[in-house]
């Protein structure tokens, strides 16, 4: 199989070391040079090249962009052609945005793999990041993409879980997006409070939860702003429904 | 040394363990009967006895209960009379209202080890619970009884830490109160969310940060509800600072 990925960070570099571990041929392009470069040197990626050799000569083309460049890249697909054999898909964390931008290109199936971590960039992939892990899709028009896409990622290892686009973000708004966006802010309130109580204390007094939650407060907030803007409204609700748990302890008064 | 422990729970069987595996003598007590075969069963403690007999021949004595009864104990104490080399000591999670409870009892200290889990009882008690954790304590006016505390903490392993009373109640409701209070209302959330949409898929969307949240949601309620309770102004102050930090994303509009 020739095997395109478009964004070697985290997950595209941990695709291509799967698949080069599977015997598969792969090109890589990143926009940002050192990116690519590292993700070539480290082995992630055979061989750079350009997006349009990729859509040209690859079989399985995976977007692994930040999702708001995954937009872009999905909307431009309806101007290439895909021979029959093609398919595209994106690993971004919101699909409903998705599955719109690609409403009219056959060779696309919006996915999502529940893996990664604090760390990103190609430094931090793994060749068995997704094995045993879940990897979802929504199933599009063309059941012959759609099987080739979950064929592909259960070569991978991971468990193949359909879902549909809409119900996907509502969930991970609340299983991934809202524990995210509070361990942002947790993170804050205890730089805040070190620099009134001094971090020597604070730090003695955290225990395993907080230095979780602060692990985790590590992640790129660059590559979560765009999720949290393409996802509010979901958001929105699964923070609302968040404070109906906590009961009396409203986070506002 | 003699210890006495008065409450066989996750901190005070781990004590018993690693007072035993240092060669001293240890006696305990807790009103659960089955809690103290338990800990009896296990090695936690040498020998079960009533709290009069733990008072009266004990060098050092953990209370080691919930917060609620923790308070009842530490004010019964004026009743007693302690010899010199005697001390005793409280593992709670809030300590001011502990200190004021305790301020006219001279053989009392204060402390608060940050080690646990969300597994409570004897059962999950570890001889190297303590061993590189934070334990800290409040001194207090007796200043040999103070050293005698500090002196245990750090035999046990741990790096003892002197703080004031107010202060560690404050770091505490962010560090410690907040995080398991946000845990335990995400794990309501999940439980109605998959109410809703089926507890499989709801399952397969939580990726790693989620299933911490879950874990650390798994921990008794009983024994975090009477320290939420009894530090609740701060708690309070904890969460609008957090608050403040999620910024436009209010948990409330």
């Amino acid at each position: 199989v020739r095997v395109g990925i478009i964004g070697t960070g985290l997950i595209g570099a941990s695709i291509g070391l799967a698949c080069r571990a599977r015997g598969d041929t792969v090109m890589g392009f990143d926009r940002d040079a050192e990116a690519q470069r590292f993700a070539l040197a480290s082995g992630a990626i055979g061989e750079a090249a350009s997006r349009d050799t990729i859509y040209a000569t690859c079989d399985a083309i995976a977007i692994a962009t930040p999702v708001d460049v995954t937009l872009e890249e999905v909307r431009s697909l309806e101007k290439r052609t895909f021979r029959p054999g093609q398919f595209v898909f994106d690993v971004a964390s919101v699909k409903a945005p998705v599955e719109e931008a690609g409403a009219g290109v056959d060779a696309f199936v919006p996915t999502h793999p529940m893996a990664g971590g604090e760390r990103s960039g190609p430094a931090a992939a793994r060749e068995d990041l997704f094995v045993q892990r879940t990897w979802c899709y929504v199933p599009m028009r063309d059941e012959r993409r759609t099987q080739a896409a979950r064929a592909f990622i259960e070569r991978l290892g991971a468990h193949a879980c359909s879902v549909d686009a809409r119900d996907h973000d509502r969930i991970v708004a609340l299983t991934s997006h809202v524990p995210q966006l509070l361990a942002f802010a947790f993170t804050r309130s205890i730089e805040e409070l070190s620099a009134e109580d001094g971090a020597r204390v604070v730090r003695a007094l955290c225990g395993p939860v907080a230095e979780e939650l602060l692990r985790i407060g590590r992640s790129s907030s660059q590559m979560w702003e765009p999720i949290f803007e393409a996802n509010a409204v979901c958001i929105e609700s699964a923070l609302r429904r968040l404070e109906r748990a906590l009961g009396d302890r409203r986070l506002s008064g």
